[in-house]
């Protein structure tokens, strides 16, 4: 019997999911798990965009538009207009989920064998896109050490071959909670720029910065407005993660064109997330207010506790809502199902993602761990002292 | 400014929505169009499902797991049950629509330059797909003269190189509405095991058969067990077309893994649809005997017409709710932009689907056309009213 591709054997299995049977036998034991692992916000949905759902009068569940029904491209419309972004339909896809605006940009903009350059360590599910389309991703590798800074555009130019043809970049990013200025970003731009390469923007946290500081979308940068696409999604910002809804963004006439090929060929976005989607565009500041004010307590709480923590290394993440942590263990993983098999605090136990495969470079990472902010401010607080308490135990049984 | 991708420029634009400016500028000037091209019904979603919405307490639209909830893979092992086909949870993908289901095939089961042949004329969203994953489509060409039969099992072991890895087969058939006997789905078996290849089965049509005889899933060969994959969609089944729910289903172990790398790195199919769609499992006999006597009803009608129209050849459609017509006309594309450009039955036009996009081989399907029995037995018949008229006319200007 025949095996399968070559491309299906590579497919990574997700590092955020990979450790879920563990949990599960920890919850089949009785045990409290508190997820950090995985992105999945407890925040509730708008309830604007709820009552979509319980109102629905619709007798047929149709087909929309390949590109997205006219409303929600429209709300998109409005909504790039808080940040002083101006679009029409016409620069817009909306996608199932930022995961297909992924796959579509690497689609469209590139062709099995092509190179992407993406700093390091970065949201890991890129490279399930990469193995899926036969592109190669190349990192740059950025460093606890140094804030988790870009290298200077030099620095990068090495890396780059005659089959680089895109650089990536996810900002506020996952995992490490960095914040780019524009000046960071014009790295980005030069090196595009000189070397003629398309911007791929992952901008799904746009809001959550806790600093202060305003977004600088790629969007925005007038010189480059032909290379970038923008990826997009609600999941995060209206925590609507189960609603694929995302968005493909771009000014690139070329690029839209045969975006809207790949999108007919699939038919369609989800028509009733859409029609909920629609009612983002009518959330007012207070909205934006509240949600990050709740991230930031949940961020400020797990640094309370990693402050008291030996050992461990981290950076004031300013924005997303992850944090990539050092910890002065061999393997990150081990010590993540120790946790889960092993220990408990009261029956409680907590469970983070390792780092390792948010690394494209073999090896880096191994000692890390991403946290997810994504419990409420208690359970942050009862998690995290788990967390403290069973690194100190595991530490101990190391000795 | 670099170019996009030679797979981007590639991507053909979908010969179902490629003429739908014409449509609107008809509609624009006041027409009304019938929709005879696109495999949009106008039944209603069963009323069981949309209450689903309606009562939706949930507060946050959470992820699902990346295999789909389990709530809803319990119900597809109970539809699949009723056909006799054994599933367990771990046989089942949950996919955004059957879309989603066949990039998975292709990505999942082949690699770039491999080769899978298809039946021709085949459901045309194919070819995105195929172009999306490099994979090369080689067509088995069945003819209208022949009754869309499938060629002899010699007579396709000629199309098979060694870069062949898997043979396609929509069932009943989307365009032609051929319903595959369990002798001519024999020749497929036979050709994949002798030639080592995967079978991919669309049956989204499962259920829509006009002539009594049972369907014959792929899933049902005992001595092919490991090779079939099936794509599914509750699109067509259940009127639910935007809620863009499928299903990747095999027996075969590597597949399936590397199906839930592939799930897991785009996280998951629609929650709410999917919740919406667990109830389609109790939905009974009556059910489905209503919907394919409501198409049977409508196929009856389109071909009353066709009856009556000189010079104009098909075959009986037994399945799916397509037909594909051969035209007395040089070009089918040509008559269709006419019907919507400079016809009209008391302001009233119909749109058909020109049929060589779902040829791979150059120049066949050109004098063709593909009707979808979508619309009510009323409309039906005032739109092939409107054909009748329309090619009369045609064929007159055309002296």
């Amino acid at each position: 019997m025949r095996h399968i591709s070559v491309r299906g054997q590579s497919m990574p299995l997700s590092p955020i999911r990979k450790l879920a049977p563990y949990a599960n036998d920890a919850k089949a034991k009785g045990k409290t798990v508190y997820h950090f692992n995985i992105g999945q916000p407890d925040v509730e949905t708008p309830e604007e965009m709820l009552k979509v759902l319980n109102e629905i009068k619709t007798k047929v569940i149709a087909y929309g538009p390949s590109q997205g029904i006219p409303e929600y491209q429209d709300a998109l419309v409005k909504y790039y207009a808080r940040y002083d972004i101006p679009l029409t339909r016409d620069n817009i896809m909306v996608t199932t989920g930022g995961s297909e605006a992924i796959i579509m940009a690497y689609t469209v903009c590139l062709d099995a064998g092509d190179e992407v350059l993406i700093p390091e360590p970065f949201y890991t599910n890129y490279n399930g896109f990469a193995t899926a389309t036969g592109v190669k991703i190349v990192p740059i590798t950025t460093k606890i050490d140094n804030d988790w800074e870009i290298p200077a555009v030099e620095e990068i130019e090495k890396l780059v071959t005659p089959n680089t043809k895109a650089v990536m970049i996810c900002n506020p990013n996952n995992p490490t909670g960095k914040v780019y200025s524009r000046e960071e970003l014009s790295k980005i731009v030069q090196l595009a720029i000189k070397k003629d390469l398309f911007i791929f923007a992952d901008e799904v946290y746009r809001e959550f910065i806790f600093n202060g500081e305003k977004h600088v979308s790629l969007l925005s940068f007038e010189e480059a407005k032909d290379r970038v696409v923008v990826m997009d999604s609600i999941s995060k910002r209206f925590s609507s993660c189960g609603a694929r809804i995302g968005a493909f963004v771009s000014y690139n006439k070329e690029i839209m064109k045969a975006a809207l090929a790949y999108g007919q060929a699939r038919l369609c976005p989800p028509t009733i997330d859409q029609m909920m989607a629609v009612k983002s565009a009518d959330l007012d500041d207070k909205y934006y207010e509240t949600v990050v004010g709740e991230y930031k307590r949940r961020r400020d709480a797990v640094l309370a506790t990693l402050k008291e923590m030996k050992g461990v290394e981290y950076r004031v993440p300013n924005g997303a809502f992850y944090i990539v942590i050092k910890l002065p263990v061999k393997n990150a993983e081990d010590f993540i199902i120790w946790l889960l098999t092993d220990f408990d605090v009261n029956g409680e136990t907590v469970m983070l993602a390792p780092a390792e495969g948010f690394y494209s470079t073999p090896g880096l990472g191994r000692n890390e761990a991403r946290i997810a902010f994504v419990l409420n401010e208690e359970k942050t607080k009862r998690a995290m002292n788990v967390l403290k308490l069973g690194l100190e135990k595991y530490l101990e049984i190391q000795k």
